[in-house]
């Protein structure tokens, strides 16, 4: 026992001075690239500090600098030939942050094949309960912890950790839109988002501040937006006094595409280009992304900016400290000195490992939102034949330079697999497959629905695939409404009317208002975009052979008139009654947190370690659940928090943790949460995080329902 | 010459020594009321004190106080007998704020027959483009400029001006909802609000600031809401930094219904009574308000607080402060004193006059939406028949206290005239009348449709009056959508296809998307609530005796999807063509300031009186506008600034200048505007109004449409 007890120790003490000693060797390594970096400049001409502030930093073929090429990375690269991953919102729904994270190292090694080492992703903002915002399907989800964890996990997977940051298998990330950019108005892409210090601090400021106090994210892009009165991209309170002096971040900020520009041509502050970029510069936006435009016209790079350098020599100092953020990033890449190989575009460098990741995560994002009678899952024994209907059951060729039901920022994976393939190769020759269209997602035709129908009546099942694609969501494709696009739900109702047991699944990029089939149809799978691998996920849930355990991280409204429709609600008149529209309901159609399985849990009543702790005080809070089904299962078991009383107005509760657990037929796990300054905290009237003495109703469950968790009360003196 | 000269200074001299002589008077007055008050307070008991801080501020007969009874009086006082004007978002649409201070020193001769002192109105809140929320009919509408005329003349009309100040024929008012009560979520009565310091100054401080420092505003109630995490009636920095330190408010604040107790019941800030008693009181909230409870168990006269303060004799200057406010009310309003009679509430007090003026009122509000070939107005003498369909075309009979139709606060008038009967009126004997209801607003029948469908056939043409009531609008009344109620488009469809050529009227509280009605029906007026004489008034409209020159206060939306709908939006995307919904239309379907008429009018080029201005400099701007038609009509010219660059993000223009003119045939007349410091500053990132120098887009028009206005370029130096 002794001699146990002293090998730990040991290694405790090991293990701190290894710490010790990386950051001793980090900062002797900083110390000489910022040497080599100040060397470097001193013998750049303005011209070149200026080429460094462009996109893909060029190399500096004089001064031996070599370039650094930017990517797209959200679910696998934005280039041909790469694993498409689940889309990020699918991430979300998998609750589990190693996936994200395993995700994001295989991209990063993708991205070096194709020398990419600088990728404009993840995307951490959290959405504000507005799905008619086309890029929602770019988010994690509502919360900003759950984007918090989502985020660390991928920076933390791209970029590496520890003596593997940034080495040769992993590349730079870049946390966007810094910040509060869904806040926008009226769901409009880029339109003004408007609000209070606290709002910022409460939901959009903690995924990034996560991003840079505990991954060390590498890059910033602020949103495109104005920000309270100051455009994103001149905003010297958020990226100078939040982002660098508050939070610390010492990487480089890059801007959204054109919006440097933008600050002249759609803000209308500066009168001139001239202005524009003075305004980005200074308020520390290093390098100036320009897509599709010569770029010697649009970026910093313009004789516009050089002209204006060169008259007003006080401005080199920003100029300085731009070009000395990029070409660090350069250095701890270990671009200088290794020769880059041109990267062939027609090579394929998605490997079977990463696709096969690619199904796992899709296997692991599946939602199951209604599951009436045990239809689900099919027992292939037990039928004959199986209609597969709707406009996004299958989808043959790649469209517009990818598949349309991957999601935006996709690449163009060497294949895909529909929802017809999938379940095409799981039944071939045991159970007959009728398939028919129905209708086209964009068009109000119905001419295909009595091939539809009769593809149900002839089988024994229907498995119904509508939602959206690319072409109905996306950045740039905001609705004001949220039903099924088109005739589908026409289609929906036509078959219903067949009387066949009917499984809807849905693949699209945002919350829809599917009252009609809430109501009508009894089994409904949320898949989202599952990347190239969707087909074979989806078939196997229908199956059996995977058990949906995955759970919205985003609330489906209603109506559009609900919006916006997060759990992240404030108490409105609920002490007298009110609060509630006149003529309907206003509860979520399906809430966050929310999500079924083919198996049975049993949560038993949380206990807290201790029931009162002292207000710097630590305890947790721990459940047994059981499997009492006979199917193995996931279930994620979700801790809320909420301050009973305390000095400023809160939101009726805050996920503060979450872990998703697997457990076999009559298993029992124990999950436990900590319960500390961070799940206790709020911001006081001072903007200060303080935690409070008083009452905490901590609630643990399966969803964020009321009835769904199980509550126990923590006193703080 | 020399003579006349002499006489315009010696009366310039003496209205400055009158001015400077009531000043002085009034000062006096001051101290003299101060000495009172003090005196009084030194001999109270801390019950006595207490019970001042209630609502109706009881009287103190010990001490000989008098009681200081409050009403509502929106448009016409709460009460029964009482003259029913124009609800808000009428009025607001008369753009004539003479009128609404006429009829707010009408009301405030009512309300004194009833011993009314003290009235809780007017309501201050600009609508932020969500009609969702049941109360934008209880606002002038959505910009701040508009709001702050007509605020200021509702309290210059009800509390008096100058030496008439709360004398015997005036009272004090409340402005309310102190602030940002509007900004809720997702459009529901008391949702928290969270919005940027700058939004708040620029949007809803406004009318306020006007309230307090042109009109002298008496009384402040502050809004249900939590506003950025701290509940408006214990927001310090609301209450005391802006409105009483830098606006310099002097009077007492209100405390809205039950709303120091919900600090605990709904917001669970205090976690008793008590506490939530102390924050209202430290807070300065003087009086609370609970209605429909026992007062002495509810109120700041509680034994809670009594106690409280007897044991905590510190708080006693807090009480005092509130009590010596309130007592200081009373002395103002000449309550010392005078012998109250018992106000007798069976009494009708509502007089011929102002049933007249309600009248006028009524005539200037309607507003005519669209009008195809000149249907407006009917000839009487080229119809012999006429249907008038509809669920608002008549009310016979008081509903739950007073006409559905009159809108929220509404007292119960003598009589009110419904559309049915104003057209009898007008038409009896000479135009047949074939009334048929159609269909109840609440009810999914259409049993109704024959008889009104037969009604249409039988006649030359069709009134059909659909809309809204107290039972689908007002406080409280939440709706998820916008549609017209139940089956009144039905309804509009039925009688449309009778091919019968159909006026739509208006009857409503709330912008709603009409957009059948807009596309089929060739008339269309909107007529808000129009008061006790709506009928007579409406009636006008559709033969001639009127010709509507109304204006919309607030935008239509085309649906529920495109919300918040207002022209007070920033540039998305502009530059770029982006900013749209990718399916459908984001413009309203109706525009602020949008309002057509019987006759044309034509408008030339705005001239600026200096194209060139100095920083502090003053100009105006006018425009000649004629009457090119052939009957006598108002027009509201508008005047909208935008200051082209500057140094943070603003609306795309803002309202700064409007006035409404009447013009015969043929003739012509000029409408300047002022520009100087109040039209032409932004506030700056330091959040201070600054002019700063450029060039600023001054648009001059008939709407907020860009179609619809003329601009001219003003460069300040």
């Amino acid at each position: 026992m002794k001699l146990i007890l002293l090998s730990f120790s040991i290694l405790v003490l090991f293990s701190c001075s290894t710490e010790k000693n990386d950051a001793k060797q980090e900062n002797r390594e900083d110390v000489e690239i910022a040497k080599k970096v100040e060397a470097l400049i001193s013998q750049m001409t303005l011209d070149e500090k200026i080429a460094e502030l462009t996109q893909d930093a060029p190399a500096n073929e004089r001064l031996g600098i070599p370039f650094m090429k930017f990517g797209e990375g959200l679910h696998g690269l934005w280039y041909d030939g790469v694993t498409v991953y689940p889309q990020a919102i699918a991430c979300g729904s998998t609750w589990e942050p190693e996936l994200i994270k395993k995700m994001a190292s295989q991209t990063a090694l993708e991205a070096r094949a194709l020398n990419i080492t600088h990728c404009y992703s993840p995307n951490l903002d959290v959405i504000s309960g507005d799905p008619r915002y086309g890029r929602v399907e770019e988010s994690y989800g509502e919360d900003p912890y759950l984007v918090s964890r989502m985020g660390v996990a991928f920076i933390q997977g791209m970029q590496g950790m520890g003596k593997e940051r940034l080495d040769q298998n992993h590349i730079l990330t870049t946390a966007k839109h810094f910040a509060g950019y869904p806040e926008n108005r009226r769901g409009i892409n880029g339109g003004f988002s408007d609000m209070s210090e606290r709002r910022f601090r409460e939901v959009y400021l903690p995924p990034f501040e996560a991003a840079v106090k505990e991954a060390e994210v590498g890059c910033i892009m602020p949103g495109h937006q104005d920000f309270n009165g100051v455009p994103c991209h001149m905003n010297n309170w958020l990226l100078n006094d939040v982002l660098r002096e508050e939070l610390g971040f010492d990487g480089f900020i890059v801007s959204d595409n054109n919006d440097v520009g933008r600050l002249e041509t759609m803000h209308f502050i500066p009168e001139t280009r001239t202005e524009a970029a003075l305004l980005g510069l200074k308020a520390g936006v290093d390098m100036d992304l320009v897509l599709g435009k010569p770029i010697e016209l649009y970026t910093y790079h313009s004789n516009i900016l050089k002209d204006t350098v060169t008259k007003n020599p006080e401005l080199l100092q920003y100029l300085d400290k731009a070009t000395t953020r990029i070409l660090t990033a350069k250095y701890k890449l270990g671009l200088f000195g290794s020769e880059l190989k041109e990267a062939k575009t027609d090579t394929i460098v998605s490997r079977k490992e990463h696709q096969d990741f690619a199904y796992e995560m899709a296997k692991k994002a599946i939602i199951l939102l209604k599951n009436d009678d045990h239809l689900l899952p099919l027992d292939i024994s037990n039928i004959s034949s199986l209609a597969v209907i709707g406009p996004n059951a299958n989808e043959e060729r790649p469209n517009q330079g990818t598949y349309s039901l991957l999601g935006g920022y996709s690449g163009l994976p060497p294949y895909y697999t529909s929802v017809l393939e999938g379940i095409q190769k799981k039944a071939e020759g045991r159970v007959k497959i009728n398939y028919a269209k129905g209708c086209d997602l964009l068009s109000e035709s119905k001419t295909g629905f009595p091939e539809a129908i009769a593809a149900a009546q002839n089988s024994d099942a229907v498995v119904l695939v509508v939602g959206g694609s690319r072409k109905t969501g996306g950045e740039g494709i905001d609705r004001s409404e949220l039903d099924l696009f088109g005739v589908q739900n026409d289609l929906v109702e036509a078959i219903h009317k067949t009387g066949k047991p009917i499984i809807v699944v849905l693949i699209n990029g945002r919350p829809l208002s599917i009252n009609y089939i809430a109501e009508n149809i009894p089994s409904v799978l949320e898949t989202w975009y599952l990347g190239m691998r969707s087909g074979d996920a989806i078939a196997d849930a229908i199956f059996g052979d995977v058990n949906p355990g995955g759970k919205l991280t985003v609330s489906f409204p209603r109506s559009v008139g609900q919006i916006p429709v997060t759990y992240l609600e404030r108490p409105d008149f609920i002490g007298s009654g009110k609060g509630l529209y006149h003529f309907s309901d206003k509860s979520p159609l399906f809430p966050f947190g929310y999500g079924l399985s083919y198996t049975t849990f049993k949560i038993d009543e949380p206990k807290l370690e201790h029931n009162v702790i002292d207000i710097n005080g630590t305890t947790s809070v721990s459940v047994d659940i059981k499997n009492i089904g006979d199917r193995a299962g996931d279930e994620v078991v979700q801790m809320y928090v909420r301050d009973d009383f305390a000095s400023v107005g809160r939101y009726l509760k805050m996920l503060k943790g979450f872990e998703r657990i697997s457990l076999e037929p009559g298993q029992t796990k124990t999950v436990s949460f900590k319960l500390g300054f961070d799940e206790l905290q709020i911001l006081n009237q001072e903007m200060k995080k303080v935690v409070e003495p008083g009452t905490f109703t901590i609630s643990v469950g399966t969803s964020s329902l009321e009835k769904d968790l199980q509550t126990v009360k923590l006193k703080v003196k």
